[in-house]
């Protein structure tokens, strides 16, 4: 039998795992930050509806440009963002992460460098690493908030070419403050001595969920700020996989110098196009999804752990002596948490609140039983 | 306004433009390639039937080894392919395009380079170029084979990383020899002196449409060896953007080190394996298109042209002074066929029996109006 390290494969791929969560068989799974609610059976007979219709002409490529759906992006961005959008600031994916991979493609790639504050997402430096790009992390405070002054030296001195900020950030849901954003901003640019300046890529795929407005306005006259995000998470859609972003128009177009010819599928532009019809009633579950997240954050208070303050659909929740035994230990009560990584933390997605009254109750018996 | 160049972009991608064919708003479009019969309703409905059972699980994430999906195709290439290939052989992705984009990733990249035998599929050499992989072209004989011998000679001088055959050939049509990808793969494992060898991939995007067997069973006992393929053409299916390739089960567990999480939704994953369900409809239509094919060989013959043999279902043909004059000339009169850069030749898709009437009357007004 070949195995993997048989093969050419390039010496930094080998002895790696692909990233992916533990798929488990479990009852309540609060793992991926994935959004409880199915979709409403009015959009869903919708969805069948636009496919149908891009079945039938399903022979044929796509669009290229993916216009209406990037059209009706801009619209929705132009209503919940707090800034207005057109459709030539507007670029769309197969998530996110394709987005990132992009911008990664036509501004990073071998040579340069990416800066990220870890713990954050972590495909932002895996697709750097897939992207022949370099990767290092600034510091974050112990309260995971980025470290203005520390993150403003580390850019000057390492002078990245992508600089990433995911707000609100995941797994710890600290949103980040407009001001410091500007702050790394301005340092990102000065930093490049030639004047073209660094990408900043404000990672907001849980933006709906924050207790703030969204960081869309700072593209206005930033055309290295770039705002990206995802249908996954706030339109219930992560099995459709739509990533997009929002910035200059040049931008968008720099982008397509790289993007894969027909790289969204129809089926997945008309079902985005459904979902954008539904955007009023999917909001409304995001709604319910913060009200649960913050009773979350309170009831774990009062069980006694530790709790970093969300703005997302999650909650980083510690402190443990060892993260993964308590893990493992909720998964025994039937409840999939997620184990990041970071030392003595775990992340709980926002469920139903029937999921996350088993959640609490599954927290509640496991630091009694540690008590003992 | 920001143009592209005052963004720090890469410094290759100055002054590039984005790849695509244009796409003009003409009655007989036979540019891209496109299989000109519809899905047919059945299976419509059937793909209705399918996204709306995902759609009501869009929340979730899909799967993100698309097993199902894997497990059909795999059988479908068991069936028409002349080699048994299991589940684990098989990997999916969006579009032919992705798949070579993961390879690349995986096997090529910063520091490597691959090869291929132009005029060919150009996305070849663009995706090298985006992963940061070097791109070299070999010979070609005048009639489009590949020169086996003046090919070994530059795989053992260039010892390249990745292999690239396209076969049928886009643009030309021209079917490559089994005996020939033998003896380009053996060059290629033995120009690696450091005995990890080179990958090849045998690029069968058009394979169903070929006058002869698929070189799929090539697979066997050689695990540098990768088949791709597409369901865009054969399976009427372009807008559905489903590539795949067989291989080594190794060959699979590496491109998942860099593939993007979720990269494959679950509305294509749906759609796909709705139109597997009806392969021998859609195979059908492949014959009728086989021979629509055959006809403007013929008839392209007859009226004067020299036509390259064609295994695909497009023909290229020629020999014209100014190509892209003739391409303007066949526009005029309604037809959009492909200029594709190939000095005096032009690229004309296989369509409906009325398609290629209008465009066989096109050539020969066009001829006529030139000897005038």
């Amino acid at each position: 039998m070949t195995r993997i390290d048989d093969l050419p494969i390039r010496d930094e791929l080998r002895g790696k795992s692909p990233y992916g969560a533990p798929q488990l068989d479990v009852p309540v799974r609060l793992n991926t930050n994935e959004n409880p609610y199915p979709l409403p059976e009015p959009l869903v007979r919708r969805i069948a509806e636009r496919v149908t219709d891009a079945a039938r002409l399903l022979n044929r490529y796509p669009d290229r440009d993916a216009v209406e759906l990037r059209t009706e992006l801009a619209r929705y961005l132009t209503r919940t963002g707090g800034h207005p959008v057109t459709t030539e600031q507007v670029w769309a994916a197969n998530g996110s992460n394709e987005v990132i991979q992009q911008l990664l493609q036509t501004f990073g790639g071998p040579g340069r460098h990416a800066l990220g504050f870890e713990p954050s997402y972590s495909m932002h430096g895996l697709i750097s690493r897939g992207t022949g790009t370099g990767w290092t992390s600034g510091p974050r405070n112990d309260d995971f908030t980025i470290d203005v002054e520390a993150a403003r030296a580390a850019i000057a001195e390492q002078r990245p070419d992508v600089v990433f900020i995911c707000s609100p950030n995941n797994p710890t849901g600290t949103a980040v403050e407009a001001d410091t954003v500007l702050a790394l901003y301005d340092a990102a640019q000065a930093a490049r001595s030639d004047g073209a300046g660094a990408l900043v890529v404000v990672d907001e795929a849980y933006g709906e969920f924050s207790h703030r407005p969204s960081l869309l306005p700072l593209i206005e006259g930033r055309p290295n700020l770039v705002v990206s995000r995802t249908m996954s998470k706030a339109f219930g859609a992560a099995g459709l996989r739509l990533g997009y972003l929002a910035a200059d128009p040049a931008v968008v177009d720099a982008v397509q110098l790289v993007r894969l010819p027909y790289h969204l599928s129809s089926v997945t532009q008309a079902t985005a196009l459904a979902a954008l019809e539904h955007t009023d009633t999917l909001l409304k579950y995001v709604e319910q999804l913060k009200a649960e997240r913050d009773r979350l954050v309170t009831e774990l208070r009062a069980a006694g752990c530790q709790v970093v303050d969300s703005d997302a659909n999650f909650v980083q929740f510690g402190l443990f002596e060892d993260a993964h035994a308590t893990w493992q230990a909720i998964l025994d009560h039937g409840v999939l948490v997620r184990d990041n990584g970071v030392p003595g933390w775990l992340r709980v997605t926002a469920g139903t609140p029937a999921e996350n009254d088993a959640f609490l109750d599954a927290v509640r018996a496991v630091l009694k039983e540690n008590k003992r």
